[in-house]
């Protein structure tokens, strides 16, 4: 079993207009919902991968049962195990607005729901039972934190996985992310951006090295279009996708996180994880929906992603 | 008893965001919620101004909850009444995004529930039952239709309320307001292009005259900042706030409805409902939060709304 954990989890919303005017009345001629947050997001990506996965974090508000709700209806939901914190906030919306004449997606995000002191512990609690079960293979943190987590909480979550000897990977930006490697997470996995603004560096080799530096055990970078690098605690990799790409790419590093936790879990070495991870991120890039992932183009790329040492 | 029909209920939202960029990711500040609809918003003025209301319409899916919950939680709610009719569709919401930087508003309005012919006939069940209420004093039937109930449905309505002897306001635009006028309605309340659109004159009076003869037994057409114009069964007046007003204009036509509305209801002569409804949508466009009347600009505003005979 498999835990995401998304403590600031979101009702991602999609609103398909003809064009996005401003300053005027838009009429909506479609709305879809669907369960989100990154954690989320990877939990549904392992579960198509065939792993039974627990869902923990916080969910409140209306748009936190309509989340659960969701979540409960999802290709392979039976793999699925609901284990969020109910909170009193509010669980944000995303709202995507998709504009039919030019193609381009305009967000606005909410801020998530204010989590007290007794609802973060009770989160705590969850955690560390998820944590001690008997068959608990790893765990992602995922996501920006909700006002009232502390900044330091990731640092907290990893220092639980580690006692317990569950793998953990930290999927997160900004100050959470660098007070979480600190207490040395098995696995990061930031995008070039975000890990220039950890470490200063803007070549990602020379940044994935020095965030091992700061405590991260391994790091994969994603690199978008151009795939990912990793750098485990020993030698490199680079994964490239067989082309260049074109399509959506909202959910795509998720995808890349349920790819390097499912070859993590099932115990598949660093080239086949890394390739699991572009195939997958690509195949989510060539899905007509936003987040979820190509099933037919996953399994005809994996095999074409080139996977060579680095370094 | 006053009764508000809105058919297409809303749960409205406003986001306040820093600045809409389009293409972007925008982080909204503040999220706000309430009930709306045209009818639910003139049912919240006339709670303000103490009369007894009921609203009814359609509400489903988790809008369609909060709009209730919101609904409880009103000022004055205990003098409203919620006879809503559940739908197995879903509420619409409206998004209204407020940009600080240049004040201005960008709305998304969601498409209203699809409304099925079974739901159609429970709402009609319960309306009938409303109007032959002991106490019943007038009708207000607001706003645009949801998906699946009949273009003439508005038609129908007004003939029930005038068989059972209930007074009965109809505030809609476009066909249904075509449709409606021929089973003459004892008020109607268009604004000027509204009026325009259904008969082609884009002269107020002249309009306001030629809908009369369509099937209105009276005529108020809101002007906006210039006040309003009434066509009753005899005579005309001309009612003037005191001043050009700077201001968030949502919502002010639902107040100059419930002006009317109430007048009628407490047997106020034209001038008397007129000047009301000017003064409360005036005192609407005052009101720092969008749909709400400023209770003291409008005392202060009342006694100051020229009325003169007209025509």
């Amino acid at each position: 079993m498999i835990i995401t954990v998304t403590l600031n989890a979101a009702l991602d919303v999609t609103y398909r207009v003809p064009s996005l005017v401003p300053r005027a009345t838009n009429r909506v001629l479609e709305t879809v919902e669907r369960p989100g947050g990154k954690g989320v997001n990877v939990a549904r990506v392992l579960a198509s991968l065939g792993h039974r996965t627990t869902v923990t974090g916080f969910a409140g508000g209306a748009a936190g049962r309509e989340l659960r709700r969701g979540l409960a209806a999802v290709p392979h939901a039976d793999l699925l195990t609901d284990a969020l914190v109910p909170v009193a906030g509010r669980t944000r919306r995303t709202v995507a607005v998709a504009a039919e004449d030019t193609g381009d997606t305009t967000m606005f995000n909410e801020p998530g729901p204010a989590v007290s002191p007794a609802e973060w512990a009770a989160f705590q609690d969850v955690y560390r039972e998820l944590l001690a079960g008997p068959d608990t293979a790893a765990v992602a943190l995922c996501g920006s934190l909700p006002p009232g987590v502390p900044v330091g909480a990731y640092a907290d979550l990893v220092r639980e996985a580690r006692s317990a000897g569950v793998p953990v990977l930290l999927d997160t930006s900004g100050e959470p992310l660098r007070r979480g490697l600190a207490a040395r997470p098995d696995l990061i996995k930031p995008n070039a951006e975000e890990l220039a603004g950890l470490t200063g560096f803007s070549e990602p080799a020379r940044a994935a090295l020095d965030a091992r530096r700061r405590g991260a055990r391994a790091v994969a970078v994603s690199l978008g279009a151009e795939g990912m690098l990793a750098l485990p605690e020993d030698g490199g990799w680079r994964a490239r996708p067989p082309a260049a790409l074109r399509g959506n790419p909202t959910g795509a590093g998720d995808s890349a996180v349920a790819g390097l936790l499912s070859g993590l879990a099932e115990g598949l070495d660093w080239p086949q994880r890394l390739a699991r991870a572009v195939a997958l991120s690509a195949a989510t890039v060539l899905a007509p929906a936003a987040g979820e992932f190509d099933r037919a183009a996953y399994a005809e790329l994996l095999p074409k992603v080139a996977v060579t040492p680095f370094g």
